[in-house]
């Protein structure tokens, strides 16, 4: 009989204990370990508490000693499901220097470490497989290091986080306000009750530096992206979008500049309603990937949920354990390229901005004007009256950051100028 | 120095023309090396007729003897791109048999024989890749064979036939006929002169037969394919979908049915307007996978054209190197799962059928009086006048195929009925 593959995990939260009862279950464990070439032995759980009741699981499997469950349990593939970036850091260097592969859904700390933890899997020659960190059953992560390998991507752009989807596809739908549509989802659980990781673009920031890295071959850390998150868009912002044939969605963008420069960041973008991401509603996460030969291809499924996330992880931890009875293991991504991130003012885009003025002669002029000191061309302007007020909304040619940010700091130091709105970037047609 | 991998190709037509020159640039091949992990060498290329010029590609590799470049040049992989079954099957099988690894785009020869070639492949200790015979450069097949190996998937849902989904799209958007939407796409090459083995459903099914394999671990053959082509469609059928909120799409399709049986076949169905592929457009292909866990996944591409299938061969191509010089093979597919096929005539949908009927009385009676007999109930139905005669657009509640087909038989017997036209499966809206 064929040696069991020991598992040991680290956390026992929701996707957590999907995966133990998955590895617990009979049948599930049968099918998990013919997938494998051989059978799976789950052989500890580390968790905070141990007194918690965890339906399905045998309390004998669980511990709070983390470090000794690594020591002592000799695994051959450790999951660690714990998140954060400190102890879990520490726990995973752990297991990859005990000799044991690693499969993680730790977006925070592969965000942050990546190079550092695949160089010490490489030096171990051990995987480490984190398909469930990004985007979660959407295979984008071994797509990007195996099947993509060869190709020259040019662009990725996802919608990487579902509860800003979700929020900017319920406000477009209904028409309702940021606040009331976030309300409404934090009392349906569908928003943190500290919503600011999701709105703010931080959990986005951590995809899109790992998607990145992937793509393009150079370690990008989730703190060199520039964010901006949702919490300025307005449903006037919306509606403007629709009636230029655009939808509104946060998008996580790494795009190649040039032969050796990457552009890397996430903010809310006007996307055409022909475009594949376009259609893509709800917490529905997606994934637009552009090469050079292979052409537009699109990934879309569910991002987040205990589920879809232990389905990734499964997936992972079959690929590790089989690997791991072959001796072999999965190829590393490389991530030693000299490409140079792009210093963000330089990134070039079209605009949307919505400002308010006083509506009184000779303001407009005054507002086109700052555009073109700035040297950002006008494709078009919308006015809107509002009693004693106006509403511009200017639809740019493609200008830099910096020159745009120098255009909007001036237009809010005018003294008809009421309020500037989100600035919001145009994505461009895509090449039917 | 690393040794080189000797490559060897056959067929040279359009990708091969691709794959080649992308081995002999040197900025492609050194990325190309660079991610097999050590250097390509293209060793040979075996065509049918040397004569002809080959723009970029050195004449000096070029031979009409494919045994004696498998014989003679030991090649570490072989890159089949023949096509056909009978010469490509023997070629195939021999460089399996010297041991080399081979990647192929011909899914012609996969649909027919892909478990014994898989199991020679395993027996010799070589890759057997293939991700360019489905779907273009889709990477769908690695994502079956490796991401979702641990998934319960449920169902495989495609538009994998590009000149079909041009036709049907075209013809929806313009409400042109079928025959004026051909007749135009022939002349801009969008279409072979001879349509039939995209039209009548052909390379759908090979396709079918390979995603199904792959998706449920059973061999399916093309030829336990059923089809059913778009030829019979009418810019009528489509307005009516349209109409009900659908449209028409040449759907590969497979599925679970129990747990011990499979359904696979190609035919036209009617797709809601909110499901993912009912956004697919022109020559575009997707794929729509649904896994017990995973929930829907869709994957959509260009699913034809050189550089986007010469993507997916260099994309294998690199893979099959770096495994080559590791010493190790990518996991092979398990086909040997004991899956039954489902009886064509048992499979369960609801179903749209238009027919003319002489307009008099009593004839909504009859027609209506042959879908009870047949146990088929009938959701909705819509009568359109036309001068003497009259259209019955009819949707069902979900009957058997076998119940379908005799409803259909015997309303082509009645005196009144002048003519049935395409029965339309209705897929069945998604979970959202």
């Amino acid at each position: 009989m064929t040696e069991p593959i020991r598992v040991a995990m680290l956390g026992c939260g929701t996707v957590g204990a999907e995966v133990a009862r998955a590895l617990l279950d009979p049948a599930r464990s049968a099918a998990l370990s013919d997938a494998a070439g051989g059978p799976l032995e789950l052989v500890g759980i580390a968790v905070a508490r141990a007194d918690v009741a965890r339906e399905g699981i045998d309390a004998g499997l669980v511990t709070t000693d983390a470090d000794a469950l690594l020591d002592d349990a000799a695994p051959d593939v450790v999951v660690e499901l714990i998140g954060g970036t400190e102890r879990a850091g520490r726990l995973v260097r752990a297991a990859l220097e005990h000799g044991a592969s690693v499969v993680t859904a730790n977006k925070a700390l592969l965000a942050s470490r990546l190079k550092e933890l695949t160089d010490l899997a490489v030096a171990r020659d051990v995987d480490l497989l984190y398909e469930a960190a990004v985007v979660g059953a959407i295979p984008i992560v071994r797509v990007l290091r195996t099947s993509l390998a060869a190709e020259r991507l040019t662009s990725v752009l996802g919608i990487v986080n579902g509860t800003t989807n979700y929020l900017l596809t319920t406000m477009t739908r209904e028409g309702r306000s940021y606040d009331d549509v976030l309300a409404d989802a934090t009392s349906l659980g569908y928003a943190e009750r500290d919503p600011s990781a999701d709105v703010d673009g931080h959990d986005a920031a951590q995809k899109a530096a790992i998607l990145a890295s992937l793509a393009f071959g150079c370690e990008v850390r989730d703190a060199d992206v520039p964010r901006t998150g949702i919490t300025a868009v307005t449903e006037v912002d919306l509606d403007a979008a629709g009636r230029m044939g655009h939808v509104v969605r946060l998008l996580a963008v790494a795009e190649r500049v040039g032969e050796g420069a990457v552009s890397v960041r996430v903010h809310p973008a006007m996307v055409p309603k022909d475009h594949p991401l376009a259609a893509v509603e709800g917490a529905t996460n997606a994934v637009f990937v552009e090469g050079a030969d292979a052409g537009p291809l699109t990934f879309a499924g569910a991002g987040a949920g205990g589920a879809p996330t232990a389905s990734a992880v499964l997936g992972d931890l079959v690929c590790a354990a089989r690997n791991r009875r072959v001796r072999r293991t999965e190829r590393a991504p490389s991530l030693g390229r000299g490409l140079a991130l792009l210093d963000p003012g330089d990134v070039v885009s079209a605009f949307y901005l919505a400002i308010e003025v006083a509506d009184r002669p000779g303001v407009l002029a005054a507002v086109a004007g700052v555009f073109g000191t700035h040297g950002v061309s006008i494709q078009s302007m919308e006015q809107i009256g509002l009693h004693d007020d106006a509403r511009l909304v200017f639809l740019t040619h493609r200008a830099t950051e910096t020159a745009m940010a120098a255009t909007v700091a001036e237009l809010e130091g005018l003294d008809a100028v009421e309020s500037t709105g989100v600035l919001l970037r145009v994505v461009e047609e895509t090449p039917s």
